[in-house]
Parts: C-alpha cells; sequence; structure tokens
C-alpha cells in the first residue's frame, strides 16, 4: 500500500494538550510508518512547555481549524477529547476519507439511548454508531481491519476486558452475582486540569476512591460483556487513584461454574492469549511458581505495574481461594498506552493493513 | 489508683526492634501514665540507629533475659513479635502479675485448633486461651477492662471490623456470599526484613498483590463477625501494598438484606460511633456533601489516608451503587496505630482503669 | 499566671485554611494550655472538609472581621497569610493586649527598605518593625520571652539557621565566598492553590528546581547571618521541591577557617545544642558512627527526614571532605512544624512564659 | 558493513541481573541491528523472574563460562559488573575480536595509580588502559569510533560532564574553587541488593544523603575535566538518593570568569550541542522562558526528570544569580540510561560504525 509507506503517512490528533494527547504524539513520533503529526491545541502554548519529554521533537500544535482544512490530506485523525466533541467533529474528517480513531466515550455504545444514559447528553451523530467498532484490538481484530471508525476503549475497560475475557468466553464465570472488578489508576488518569484533590500534597501516601456510587466504565463493560457472551453480565466496578502518576492495577473477583485451579487457569489463559508473544503480542501471562528456591512463599508471583508501564503489554495473571471458590484474576496495563494511546495506534495499525506491533514494540522501564 | 500515677508505670515491649515496636515505644513516650520503657532487641543495635526518630528519648534496649527478670516490677508487657513467641513468654509475665497485650496473632482465636488450622503450629498455651479477649476496644471494652490478657487484632483484621460493625451487629448484611473486602496496606506493614520485592525501586509507583488465594486474617475476621452476629460469616479478604509506606486504605462491598440509601446508612453509623467524639473517640464517620459549592460532584467524599496517618483514628465513610444493589463501605486506618501499637495502647488504658484516649490525642498530620 | 491555666487561653489563626493554618489548628488542640482556637477563612467552606485530618475537633471557621471583634479576648494571633497582610493587621491585635506571631515574612526584617527590596512592597507598619523579634527561639529566646511581636523564621531560613549557627557564631566559617546551601522542600511547601506543575501526575518521580535566581529565604538569612556574627555574610541559597509532602532536606557546604574533622566538630554541635534534650529540646545532633558491626561503611549516618517529619525537631549531622577541605552540614526538619506551625507555638510558649515545650513533644512518625 | 545486517549482532552482557543488565538487555531487544543477546548470571533464576517487565522477550540467562564459550562470535560484550571483574575478563573477549564497552569503573582512569587510589584494589590490566576510551559519546566520538575498548561513563559523571562542558571548554569557568555539583539520584541507581536503607518504608518521603565525605565520582570527573580544559579542576561532588526509582536531578553551581546572563549563556550551549536534535541528537537545551501568558513567573522553566526519565535525552538549562554572581546549570538524565545503558549503546553505535541513534530514539514517559 503505497500511502503507507516508510514515514508517509500523515496523522491528526485533536485534543493535543492532555496526557493521552500527548502520549499520542510521543509513540507515533517513534512510529516507522507515520510522516507528520498534528496535534491541536486551543489556546498559544508551546508544545515543549506542554510535553517537556518531546522536546526537540519538532511538533508544534495547530488549531482545530487549522486540521481541518487540511482534513482533504490526513490518513488518521485520533480524538483526545472529553466526551461530547468527537461524535460532532468526526464525521467532516470520515467524509474527506480519513480513518477516525476516537478515544473519547463517544461511539463506544451501539445505541445512542445508552450514550445518554451514561454520559447524560444525546448523541449527536446516532448513524455513525453503526459502523463504529469497539477497538479491543485483540478480541475485535476482524472488525477493526474492516472499519473506518474504531471507539476505543476507556482504559479500565480495556484492562477488564483482557483480564476477563478467556473465561468470559469459555462460559466459565457464574453471571449469577454481578462480577467484583476493583480497580486503582495513576493521577494521569484523571487528566490535566489542576484540582486541590489532586495536588501532589494531597494524593502522596493516599489512595482516592471516587465514583462508587457507579463508574462509567461498568456500563461500557456491560455493554461489551453482553456482546461477548450472549447474556446480560452485570458488573460491580470500583475505582480509585493510588499514589503513581501511570498504570492500571485491577483486580477482579469470580466465582466460576465450576471449580479450576491455578494451573488449570492459567492453561486457558496461555490457550487464549499464546504463550510468549506467539499469538497475541501485548496480552501476556504470567505463571510464575508460587514457591521459590528454597521452598519459600514468593512475594511478587502476580502482576505489577512495574511490568508494564511505559509499554503496551497488558499482564495477567490469577489465584484461587479455594476454601471460598473465588477466582481472582490480575490485570495490569499502562492506562495511557494499552489503556489508551498505545491501543490507539495498535487499532491504526490494524485498520490500515499495517503489521500491528508498529510503534509499540517496547517493554516497559 | 496510685500505680497509675503520673509517669508511675513501667512497661515492656518485647520485639522492639520492629516498625510496630518502634511505634509503640514512640506513643508509649508520650503517655503521660507511663514512666518506664523497656524495649527488647536480640543483638546489638543502638536504639537511635534502629530508630532514628526517636533520637534523644534515652530509650535503649534490653535482653528479654533482662526484662524477665524484672517481670516482678513490670505493670504491662506488649509483644510485639512474630507468631509463635507470645504464646510461649506470656504466662510468666501474667504470672508475675503484668498485664499482657499481644499484638501478634498467638491469641486472636479462641480455640487452638482453628489456630493451627491458620498459623500452622500447635499452640503452646490453649489453657490461656479462655481468658484472652479480642482487642477491638470499641466492641469489647467490657470484657478488657476485666482481663489480664488482650489479642490485639490484625490491622486488617480490626480495619474491617470497625467499618461493618454497625451493619453486622443491625443483622442488616445479607451472608448468603461471602463479604468481599479489598484492603491496600502500607509498606511498613511487610515488616522491616529487607526483600527485593519490596524495595523502594521495586515497590515505588507500582502495587505488590499478595496472598490471593487467602489471607490469614480473613479466619480471624470470619471468627470475629460470627461472634458479632451469631451466624457463619465468609470473607473473602484481598490483600495488597501499595506505595506508600502507612496506612490502610479498605473497601468493603455488601448487600444489604434490603435497599438503605447512603444518608441512612450514614445515619445509622453516627448511631452506633457517635458524631464526633461523643461516643467513640477514635471512630468518626466522614459523611461529607457529595457536591460542592457550585453543584459540581465533588472529588474528595469518602475517607483517606490523609485523614488518618499519624493517628489512632479510624475513619469510615460509604456509598451505595442503587443500579447494582451494592453498599461500599470505606475504611481507613494507620496500621501500626489503630492497626497496632495505638490499639494496644488503648487496650492498656481500658484494662488498667486509665482514660481510654490518653496519650493517643494526636490528630493525623 | 492565671490565664495560662490549663486549657485558658483563646487564640485566633488568621489564614486557617492552607497547609500551614491547618498544622497550626492541629497542634493547638493538642495543646494544654489552649482552650479556644478560632481559625478564619474567606468563603463559606466547611472545616473538615478542608483539614479532613482534624475531622471530629469541633474546629469551625470564623471570617478576619469576627475574630476582630473578640479581639480584645484573645491572648494570642497567629497569621498564616500571604506576605502583606499581617502588617496591615497585627496592629490592633497588639493594641488590644494579643501577642501575635506572624508566620509570614512581614516582620522578619528589621529595616522597611530591605522588606521592600525583597518583597517588593512599602512595608504598611514600619513602626512596629522595632518591636518585632526574629523568632528563632533556641538563638532568641531571651529577647521573644519579653516580646509581644515575634516573626517567625522562613522555613527553609530557621533550618539553615539551626544547621550553621555553632559554626557561625563560634566565627569558624570562611565567609570569603558565599555559603553554599542546597534545600529540598515537600510539596506542602508550595501551598494549596492548584498549580499544574504541582499536580501529582507533574511531581511525582521528579524534583522541581526553582528561584535559581535567588530564593526570597537568601536574604533573610543574609540578614540573620550578619547579626549573629557581626559581619556580612553572603548565602548562595538553592530550593526544589521533592517528591513528598513534608519537610526540609538541608545541605550546607563551608569552607572553615581551619581544618576540623567530622568528631571535632560532632563535639562543637554537642556543646552548643546539648545531647539529648538536656540543653535544646528540639535540636537533636545524629552522630552516628560511620562504621557498622562488620567494620562496612554504613548507609544511613546522616540525618534524614524520617527522623522528625511530624515533630518539632531539627537534626543536625556533617561530615567532613577532607580532599578538599569542606565541610558538609545535614540538616532536617518538618517545613510545617519546626518550619512553620511547631516553631509558632514554642515562640508563643516563651513569650507567655510556658513551658516552652508545652504542646509539641511528639516524636516524628 | 555485512556482519551489521538487520538483526545481524550478537551481543553478550555479563552481569545481566541488575537494574543496569535488565535495562542494556530491554534496549538491545529494541535495537534493529541486534540479533542475539546473551546475558549472564549466576545462580539459576529464571529472566522473567528476574526481570518482569522483559516477559515475552525470550531472553535466558546463560553463565558467563557459557558466554566465554561463544566469545569468538560475538561482535560486542557489555559489562555490568561490579568493579573489578571487568579488568579482569575484558582481555579475553577482545583478543577473539569482540568489541567491550566496560560499564564499571575499570577502565575509566587512565593510570593504574588513580584507579587505586579511588577503588582500592591493584588494576589487572594496565596495559589496557591505554587503548579504553571514555565514553562520553559527544565528546569523545571521533576516539570511540576508532576503539575497542570504551570506558563507560559514571551515571553521575556523565551527566555533569554533559551539563558543564560547554562553560569548561570555553574557559568560561573560574576554576579557583571546587566545582560546586549536587546531584539526586533514584534508589535504582544503589543497586538491586536488598539493604535495610533502602527499603520502599525507608525511602518513601525521604532523602538519604550518603558518601559526604566524597564519591567516587569526584575524582572520575576531575581527571576527565583535567582532559578537557588542560588544567587541574577540583570538584566538590555531593549525591543523595531521592524518593523516586530512575533518574539524575543534577545541579552545579558556578563562579564564571566573567558574568554571562541566563540567554547569552542559554546561547552558548545552543551552539554548543545545536538546537533541536541538529547537531547532538541526546543533549538538548531547555530555554523556557522565564515569565508565562500573564507576565507571572513562570514555575517550571528548568529541566526536570519528567522530561527525560524512559530516554537517552540529557536536558540541560540554567540561570544566573545575578546579585551573588553565580551561574547554575541544571542537567537532568535517567542513571540507567544516558547514565549507563543507553549510552553503552550509543558507544557501541559508535564503534561499530552504525548511525548513533540506533535503539535510542524512543522520548520519555
Amino acid at each position: 500500500m503505497s500511502r503507507h509507506d516508510l514515514k508517509a503517512l500523515r496523522v491528526g490528533v485533536v485534543g493535543g494538550t492532555g496526557y493521552t494527547g500527548g502520549e499520542l504524539c510521543r509513540l507515533l513520533l517513534g512510529h516507522p510508518a507515520v510522516g507528520t503529526i498534528l496535534p491541536t491545541a486551543r489556546g498559544a502554548g508551546s508544545f515543549a512547555t506542554t510535553h517537556p519529554n518531546l522536546l526537540g521533537s519538532g511538533l508544534e500544535f495547530v488549531t482545530v481549524d487549522e486540521l481541518t482544512e487540511q482534513a482533504g490530506e490526513l490518513d488518521v485523525v485520533f480524538f483526545c477529547t472529553p466526551s461530547g466533541q468527537a461524535m460532532r467533529a468526526a464525521g467532516r474528517f470520515l467524509e474527506l476519507g480519513a480513518h477516525v480513531v476516537d478515544l473519547s466515550a463517544d461511539f463506544r455504545f451501539p445505541s445512542p439511548d445508552d450514550y445518554e444514559a451514561v454520559y447524560g447528553k444525546r448523541h449527536a451523530s446516532p448513524e455513525l454508531l453503526a459502523e463504529a467498532v469497539y477497538g479491543v484490538t485483540e478480541l475485535n481484530r476482524e472488525r477493526i481491519r474492516k472499519s473506518r471508525l474504531v471507539a476505543n476503549p476507556g482504559c479500565y475497560a480495556i484492562t477488564a476486558i483482557l483480564g476477563l475475557a478467556p473465561l468470559l468466553a469459555h462460559g466459565f464465570v457464574d453471571a449469577g452475582a454481578p462480577l467484583s472488578i476493583h480497580a486503582v489508576n495513576g493521577t494521569s488518569g484523571a487528566g490535566v486540569t489542576p484540582k486541590k484533590a489532586l495536588m501532589h500534597a494531597e494524593v502522596s501516601n493516599a489512595m482516592l476512591a471516587y465514583s462508587l456510587e457507579g463508574h462509567r466504565h461498568g456500563p461500557e463493560l456491560e455493554t461489551f460483556f453482553r456482546a461477548l457472551t450472549g447474556e446480560p453480565v452485570e458488573v460491580d466496578f470500583n475505582t480509585s487513584h493510588g499514589n503513581f502518576a501511570r498504570g492500571i492495577h485491577l483486580q477482579a473477583n469470580l466465582r466460576l461454574t465450576r471449580e479450576h485451579g491455578r494451573d488449570e487457569l492459567l492453561g486457558l489463559y496461555h490457550d487464549f492469549y499464546g504463550a510468549g508473544h506467539q499469538k497475541e503480542h501485548f496480552v501476556l501471562v504470567v505463571d510464575l511458581p508460587k514457591l521459590g528456591e528454597l521452598n519459600e512463599k514468593r512475594y511478587e508471583i502476580y502482576p505489577n505495574l512495574r511490568g508494564v508501564v511505559g509499554s503496551n503489554f497488558c499482564h495477567i495473571g490469577l489465584d484461587h481461594d479455594a476454601r471460598r471458590g473465588i477466582t481472582k484474576i490480575v490485570a495490569v496495563t499502562d492506562n495511557l498506552i494499552k489503556g489508551a494511546a498505545g491501543s490507539a495506534i495498535q487499532n491504526m495499525n490494524v485498520a490500515l493493513g499495517l503489521d500491528e506491533t508498529l510503534g509499540l514494540r517496547s517493554y516497559a522501564l
């Protein structure tokens, strides 16, 4: 495909000033097929002031109007905007031939009513919902390959989906009670707008529980899980911010339809995602032995943010509380990469017919 | 009571080199009724090297033998030792008239078999179990008042108990499924022995899930909850270490026997623990309004470690996910104070007939 | 003195919403001679929302006007206000008989011109400067005892002064070149106003150097050092924020007028401040041996924030680079306690003739 | 050069279990010219347990003996070993035709006596010192291009050198007094061996000053600066660990031979290193304006670890304290990348005639 030649792609990033927009620019700078990156910003603001880590990259902000003027020459447009903007602006870019990957929630619900129920506003482009594909690449790859419009999943949602899909797809989960999911996110997940509750002196050494009455990624999960299993699935979704800037550490506690031991379940996950990078490059099963050399219990046998932050990987581990019959899944991702910008590029790669791992092969620090 | 005169009490701290032992010494130094503190250590080691925060206190380590020789003149002996030591040594101090507060697990189970099932060793002094009182001061005050031997609860356990007691005591909790409890502890909870998994460069920016197959405080909770409610209660207890040195941030998700709104439940907690310090000095209900001045959702309405670390307080808040019928309790404590040394002193105060808050009135930093 | 009876003192805290005001309230709540605390705030705002750690204390905000109306019945008024406010309002409280301790910079310079040179505004009450005493309690105790108006030192300044005073007072320092001082402060030192640069996701894992062209505590130090030594002393003062909420870790590198070894200098500091709490209760010299049991170099022989955060102590250690003839002083304090609210109470205690350590005896966590 | 074809290079990493060895493996995995990576370890130990971030990479440890057997087929051998090992083993690999990049201190001093003076042991291969090139790529590029043996600089040293070279090379620095350098390093810089002082609960929220009597990178700097300027240069070098896992935040305070303003000096640095990536790809000058849009002083105008951690970049900024005539340089690097593994690969690239930036182009997170 000629337009995918080395450094040939032209890409817009609507909403380039936040953490997700910045991370997308960083990853696109290292993408071998991307040649032009146009991030947008509203006000003046220099790029290097906003994203000091990208000093030297030569990137500069354009306005949305300037980007729209060039729409006809863009291959891909990413939206890193608050809910409600992409659904108004995506159509224009699609018409002019660009692929759109929306990192906001605007196209995550197939039904406009579901969107409105969760986000509290009428959907502006319900006609586009039908062609939007929910971008969990590992599970929707074929549909993404044919799509022009990808709805990138929420950072919590994709972590939960990758962690639970093997069990749900096999019908192993007892969905009689809500699936219990607890996720701790880095503070970058709360955005760049200064708030007292998110100042360093406030969060440092603490955890900040929020949205206990129900986080908006709960219904997003329920919608996807229903599509995956063909049955209604309730999710008890719990969120907080931890004392770290990046990463989602998620644990799901499930009752299975019948008992399976730890090794058996690890085997199931290996079959589903492949061992090493053989099948799914970005999803890795952590199956470290529970006992160390001296037959002592080991401390670090479950996945850990250290293994993924800075990368597009999702690490998954699990254990089983035999006494109470509860299976526990631990899944970790970088909320800004696999949870946002990395997945978005992975989806772009698939949609454009490129090698899915292009620009995304870095391991975690 | 003459022996409780200002600075008259003589106190031993068996196991004075760890974080709990150090914290106990720190609090005892500020206790108006305590005059002599004798912490024990095995090797040489200077006190100020081990506990640099207590530089200037004049405290020095003695050996256990030296402490035992003075047993007849001790008013109280605290055990901050690994499981298995207090059950061998406590008897001697009790015989000579000292009160014993054991911060290890040795006297937490009324039945020696239950102890053995959880801790994997035969109990050495089963005859003492009958008179040991489980030291959740707020719920066992009268029994502690008459006891010579207090089994101080585990740090996780006491946080969970204080958080759930009002609902359990009123029979509001549907115990048909295990109670789901997730708790994140500071790294001081893992002790002072150097381990790679707990080095700063490893834990910083991560969370360390552990004991997913079942933490030992689970059975401790089940034992107490059964005593409290008169019925079997299963607990699904999940633990991890967070990127902070001190504190337990605990969340319990429950189904109630019938629906209660947030305000109604906050009222129940206020009735149970009192408002302000009126009834229970150390348990405070956080009932901040969910909306701020501009009718915006507020970010910090649930309890937070900032409110309790450095103090003997437990802060409790809650919310209700009406859509899924799940009530969520958030309880936070300082794992080394309310979760260990502070409770131990509170129990000492009660057992000796002193004002319960003596030496424990500091607010969190 | 009858008015200093148990819980008899009435105290105002002008500017009670910031970190310093909150910390002052926290310490005053534990002060045995203080009975009434009146913190002021401008807007509505509940006290427990602003200072969740003081939940249950019963404190409530009043307006400055309400406080002023009660001025005649106040024993002490603390100002925790931005520069420029205390110099306008302090006079009124002094007239009505209250002592004033100003934690802002308004009364730190004896000369109104010096104040204007550093803070860029004309001094509003130059007539009060003559009676203001600079509140380094350890060095100005006798003057504070007789004063009505104490200018509490800056947090950086007091840490530097306590760290260097023994050498300066003995004329050991070669003042031919500026004294080189580097200090890292917690983020609470930057105040509560939300700023992007101080958000958790920004500061976490980094350091934030600032005011390299000259911090305002530099001239404050030069003024005091000149008064102490009788000679001009230049200070090269360097500041940054570290990845912690509280505490100042300060290092000064000096050339002495002649060589002194580590032990000799430690002896000098012991003589100056006393060993243990014998002479100066709140200043402790850390003189741990440099080699451990196995003759290995020890890692933690210099003072460390862990030893002081949460307390009114200043820990001081030192070393000597013999090859280059440079003496290095390390001094650590809690920026909100010894660096602000604790010193302010210490000064109040002295000015009112109370035991200087009242309400301040807690050791660091 | 045929052997440098895509994925053709075979590389050994002696000492693959520490943080530096792991980081080297991580970067080599992303290097387009490297096909085989052989990290060594002493004991059993699985690679994924030691470096969970490299799960899925397929790397496995070999023993040093196994590596030595393959020496004839290796293109490059990196030493990530404690001081004293590379000087014994490097010769063998050189003889068999491999390039050697030593990340330890063994070949950093041209004179064996200087090595012995600093590291306390006799040099085992003094004959190799003559051909070893000190690997600050930016300043020694031509010599590295012709060398077989590169002595990779210490992490502190390279940060200081890049920060000061423009001034020193131009003879702007008044070397009459020791150059004052203060550097804060992440805890990964202290290695993986568990030590109590470096446990999370100890370092979190503190700083750990060490080696105040003189750090070993001081003489390393003095040796290089003397070579650079042709004159003796004394360095007052101060080190500590901060509450972060990675990165060096370094500040140097200098007196110049005559006064230069901030802008003038920034211009000098731009000339020396180039703007953007034009001249030196990995050294970037941060020249943000000191005032923001509303003419307010800006908080974040100096380099910050956020800008470099995870990358091979060094960011440099500066300011001038005109009142005291002191110029201040701030330089930041990732201690494990530009300070170790990244520089080592950069040197490998140069020595093998590859594009210097291969495998190193990632921006900071």
